[in-house]
């Protein structure tokens, strides 16, 4: 017998993926979770039929979500993750030696039970001792603090269920609020092919907060279209300026500087998006 | 009833699209031709299986195919196309004015007269009396010219039936002397997720032939992993040396001059794909 997986990633389109084995399938206070072992990507989390992370690409997302911010600010020494359960952007972050402290927050702790379980090539950091996981409504933590982060990283789920309110203009007012002086955000905020209307607003309501607002891309083979883009809003340091020699070589497998400058590098179908809202 | 396509991009992987009408299907002397409406995507040219071009992300490939060697090539007049039936490449040569003759050679005339007729907006440029529809094989075509051309590109299927002798040294070296003594080549080459011993062998090809090679990177939906890469060798221009003020605006929806130099920055895995033949 042959096992498929497919998630529909619009009404008319889907992805769908050979089965190996089905790890783990259970339905937490939040959302469905799934763990199942794929041909082609290898062991998958799957949160309410969506695929969120593998094993075999995962490193695109993890280190673009997290190393453009963290270059970009010149010293971060406190950085907090709303959402990433998985640990794989704290993985990321743990990797600059100016880190002294970072923060999962993260709503479900099922996703963070289970990505150690399933997924320990991704969730690894999260035992160092520079990580703090916090199982909490993340919303209510970045209302909680203030001047407090040098970075805050919004790794969620699509906007819909839990990660609604992760997608409006109080939320990234209260993310601007929690950063110190000269804190930088990012967001994942979807496809340029699939969710323009949600990537104009999202810029939109990061400008009315933020003095610098920038959008990059990069490429995840298991998300919609493949092209996914992160929406920064910076309080003042500019991503594109940051000087080469200040981007240290981390070994990763998708970012480097040559990239950080490319990912920002926008075809003009994207940029009239951002154009279209100034 | 619902009417889904269904392409295995591997062994394990799919894509699979809802669809609105089966427009055509035959069998050529070369392959079997589909051409469907989806909802997702529009129009579609479907060989053997295999999705070549959609009506809504057709301009990403046949955009970056052609402008990236067209501006790396100071005055490039006579231009051939192997393959690309589809016209769209021809449709962007001939957005360049400098562009006195663009022929297009494909092998198979059913792909051009379906795609006149179902794909307009693609093959719109055919009935310019600048384009040369010449209904032949691109390995014989080559062979038979010497010195001829500024630009060759080869927009050919996947490595396999038809178009495994475009994706070989003896072609790459009638391609070297089909082009003038400065002339530049650029071929589709698949993507750096799924098929990187192609992309290593190709690039090893081209460089023992070509004194410039570079690679680089679009996005594209439709095609696996959505990261695509095409392998340039050039004469003697370097198209990451091109002057900005040369790059006209073009009115086009992916490229621009950010993006002409953007797309040669790799990611550490495909850099190293490319550093390892050297």
């Amino acid at each position: 017998m042959e096992l498929w997986f497919t998630e529909k990633q619009t009404e008319d389109l889907g992805i769908t993926c050979k089965v190996r084995k089905t790890l783990h399938v259970e339905k937490s206070k939040f959302q469905d979770i799934a763990l199942i072992d794929t041909n082609q990507f290898g062991r998958m989390l799957v949160l309410d039929g969506t695929i969120q992370t593998t094993i075999r690409d995962e490193f695109v997302y993890h280190e673009m979500i997290s190393h453009v911010p963290l270059f970009t600010h010149p010293n971060p020494r406190r950085v907090a993750v709303i959402g990433g359960g998985d640990g794989g952007t704290i993985r990321e972050i743990l990797k600059h030696k100016s880190v002294e402290e970072a923060f999962l927050v993260e709503i479900d702790e099922k996703v963070v039970e289970l990505a150690r379980r399933f997924l320990p090539e991704i969730s690894v950091a999260l035992d160092d001792s520079r990580a703090k996981v916090c199982i909490e409504d993340g919303i209510e933590f970045v209302k909680n603090h203030k001047n407090e982060f040098d970075v805050i990283i919004v790794d969620s789920t699509d906007p819909v269920g839990p990660a609604v309110g992760l997608f409006v203009k109080e939320f990234y007012q209260s993310i601007h609020d929690a950063l110190k002086e000269d804190g930088i955000f990012v967001a994942q905020t979807e496809s340029p092919f699939f969710n323009d209307e949600l990537i104009k607003s999202v810029y939109r309501d990061v400008q009315s907060v933020f003095p610098v607002v920038k959008v990059y891309l990069c490429n995840v083979p298991t998300y919609p279209s493949g092209m996914w883009c992160f929406t920064m809003g910076s309080k003042k340091f500019d991503p594109i300026e940051v000087p080469e020699n200040k981007i240290k070589d981390l070994d990763c497998k998708y970012y480097c500087k040559d990239i950080h400058k490319a990912a920002f590098a926008l075809p003009p179908f994207v940029k009239k998006l951002v154009e279209q809202v100034l």
